[in-house]
Parts: structure tokens; sequence; C-alpha cells
């Protein structure tokens, strides 16, 4: 297998990675082929074949490692300080951790429809789990009568698209600062919910 | 140029939409050629180019004709009724609008990347045009005193991300109605903008 100098270096896995997700996010998965991620990292087809066993791979790892740094940086709700600041915690972190990620954004809700079955359910069982976090503050404040929500599940898949939207419209340079759209976003979120 | 019978039917131009767009949904823009475009419907590829120049206006078309659709199919506020009645019309309609047409609205949201320069503006400029129509019956509802809103321009972004993101979770089989899931939808949006 023909090999390109410097493409077992450490950094040649991670170069991979950020080739496929700049071609998939400007392209679309099913329009870029292994060559062309070749090509953008600068190595030889055959080399790809060193770190992945195929572009499904390539895509499947991408939306793993995106829900899992998710899950990671979220942080553990404060039981403590209550279902209201917990709410406000997470609307906080779920913009700040998305408008930071576009590509990987755009590439974990567009290219659904390109994983294979079995790759869609771990995808799917990763987000569940992210939202499963958002669905347990809210039922913890309608245990506590903090909120009044119909069914906890549909406000969940509501606020998170809500939230998720920020990344359609927010540009560094507009009239809101990130921080100042957290603000109104966190207001909104409450209200939603608000007993 | 070879054209196969019958491909100056009346009905080969809304046979042509309808392949594109069911291509372009489940592949994505780039990955569909003209040729596939052509055999889906039936015909020489060389027969598309009576109805199209190229790809690009099929796409271009493709967003055109649903947002025209939407700004036409959209209700003109009943404005004796009031902004809360408005806003709970639109609510609905919104939902029922776009749950309807899973294609188009992937398609409107994925692929404006795609779109030449031209084309993205002539496309921003009529989904700003619906977008104002909320905004209309939030300033409306804030200049009465019917609803608080810190800004309203956020606030209709939020809320379209809010009602769209039913389409990625809906299902007809699924535990709740549409009609149920337009009830708990509005009234998640009246509490978000209530006074």
């Amino acid at each position: 297998m023909a090999r390109t100098a410097g493409s077992h270096s450490a950094d040649t896995a991670p170069r991979i990675r950020a080739a496929a997700q700049r071609l998939f996010a400007q392209h679309g998965y099913a329009a870029v082929s292994m060559r062309q991620i070749a090509a953008e990292v600068g190595v030889q087809v055959g080399a790809l074949y060193n770190y992945t066993s195929d572009k499904q791979s390539l895509l499947f790892d991408l939306m793993v490692v995106h829900l899992e740094d998710l899950l990671d940086a979220l942080p553990e709700p404060d039981t403590a300080a209550g279902p209201m600041q917990a709410l406000d915690e997470f609307v906080r972190f779920h913009i700040r951790f998305h408008a930071a990620r576009p590509e990987e954004v755009f590439i974990a809700y567009m290219e659904l429809r390109n994983l294979s079955p079995e790759n869609f359910a771990a995808v799917e069982s990763l987000r569940r789990l992210y939202e499963d976090r958002l669905t347990a503050i809210l039922d913890a404040g309608q245990a506590r009568g903090v909120f009044r929500v119909a069914d906890t599940r549909v406000a969940t898949m509501a606020i998170i698209a809500m939230l998720t939207g920020v990344n359609t419209w927010f540009r560094e340079t507009g009239r809101l600062s990130l921080s100042e759209v957290e603000a109104i976003y966190g207001d909104m979120t409450r209200r939603l919910v608000a007993g």
C-alpha cells in the first residue's frame, strides 16, 4: 500500500476526522469520496484505511464523538439549586456548546439518513441520553410544583429544537452577543415551563 | 437531442420536480446528477433541459415553490380576534403545513449551502417574509400589552425552530396525534410570550 511520508504520525487520525467533517458539512456525506478526504489530508487514499474501515465508519465516528463530548461536557445539575437553576444552566450550556460546533451540529442532524441501521440506533440512543437529562430536569420541576408542563417529553424536544435553532441565525458580528442570546433564551424557556 | 416518447406531455415538469425533490432529500443535492433525475422520471437526460437550465435551477425552483406555497397558505390574521388567537393559528398552521411536507422542509433547511449567492438571497427574502408575519403578530401583542417579549425577532426565530422541530420526531403512528401535538405547542408558545 502506497504511503505518504508522515501518514503514520500521531496526528493523522484527528486530521482525517477534521477533513471528513469539513467535507461532509460542505458537500454532504454522499457527495464526498474517500479519495477527496485523502487529498484534503494530504495522504494517499490507501493510507486512510490504516485509520478507518470505510466512509460509513468515519461518519459514525464523527457523530459518536460529538455526542459523547456533549454528554461529557454537560454539567451535572446542582440538585440543591433547584430545577429552575438547572434548566437555566442546561439552556446556556446547550447554546454555547452548539454555537461553537456548527459543522458537527449540521452533520449530526443532516446525515442521520446516511447512517446504517445499527449505527443509527447507536447514535439515537446517545442522543436520547442527552434528551433524558433535560427531561429529568423538567420532571423534577414538575414533581416539586415549580414547573407546569403538559408533556415533559414533548417539552424536551421543543426546547432542544428551539435552542439548537440559534445556530441557523446567530452570527458573532450580529446585534446580539452570545451571552445576550443565552439570557433571552433562558427567559423564554423558563416561561415556557413555569408553573 | 434524443427524446423519450411522452417527455413533452403536460405532466413532465411536475414529475421532474417530484423526482428531483425525492432524490435531493434522499441523497443530498451534491450527490445527485441530472442523469439520475432523468432516469427517475423515465426520460433521456437531454429532455430534462427542455424544462430546466441546470440542477441549480431545479433546487432553486423547489425552494421557491415551497416558500411561495407556505406564504399563500398562511391565513391572514383575524385582527378582530386579537394577537393570542393569531399566534395560536400561526402555531397550528406551521406545524400542520410542515408535517405534511417533510422532504420540502428538509431540503429548504439543508441545501441552503448549495444555492448560488443570488438564489440564496432570493430564498432568504421569501423566508424573511414568512418570519415577518410571526414578528408582526408578536409586535401587535406586545403593543397591546398581551405579550411580554424581550426581543420579538429572537422570539420569532425561537418559535419557528421549535415548531419546525416537530418534523424531527413526530410519527403518525406515535402516542400523540398531530392535533394533540398542535395543542401542546400552542400552549407552550402562548406561555413563552404571555404578558
